[in-house]
C-alpha cells in the first residue's frame, strides 16, 4: 500500500503547490485536482456549484483552504462509496 | 489519483476478506495488513501492544472490527505525518 499512499501525497503536494500555501488546496487548486485526477469519482467537477459544495463540506475551519487531512476525508468517502462499502 | 485509490481499496478488501466479515478488518487481519503493507509507516507492527493500541484508537464503535473508513483515517494520519504536513 505504501507506494499508492506516496502517489496520493505527492499528487496532493503538486496541486497544493500551484499558488499560495504549498501545503493546502485553494478552491482553484481543488477544482483543478478534482477535474483532472478524480474524473470517475466526481463526475460533475466542471459545475462550480459542485465544487463549492464539496469544498464547504470539507473545509471544517472555513478558511477557504483544504488541508491534506480534509482532502483525505473526501477521497475516503468517495472510495468507500465506489468500493461498495456500507456508509 | 484514481489508480492509487483503487489499489488501496483492493488491498483493503484482500485483507478484510481473509476471515469473518469481508468488508471489515478483524484484529488479525489488521495486524497482517499493517505488518506486510505498511512497514515504513508503522515500524513496530510485530508488537501486539502497538496493534492493540492502534486498533482501539480507530475502532470507534468498539466492535473489534475496522471499517474501510476507520482504516482510511489511520493511513491518512500516517501519510500526513510522513508527508510533513502539520497536524
Amino acid at each position: 500500500m505504501e507506494p499508492a499512499i506516496s502517489v496520493l501525497v505527492a499528487q496532493f503536494k503538486t496541486y497544493a503547490g500551484k499558488d499560495g500555501s504549498s501545503s493546502t488546496l485553494s478552491k482553484d487548486e481543488f477544482q483543478n485536482l478534482v477535474a483532472s485526477q478524480l474524473p470517475t469519482l466526481v463526475t460533475n467537477a466542471s459545475d462550480p456549484g459542485v465544487i463549492d459544495q464539496l469544498m464547504s463540506s470539507l473545509d471544517q475551519n472555513n478558511d477557504g483552504e483544504l488541508t491534506f487531512l480534509e482532502f483525505w476525508e473526501l477521497i475516503g468517502t468517495l472510495a468507500s462509496k465506489h468500493g461498495g462499502f456500507s456508509q
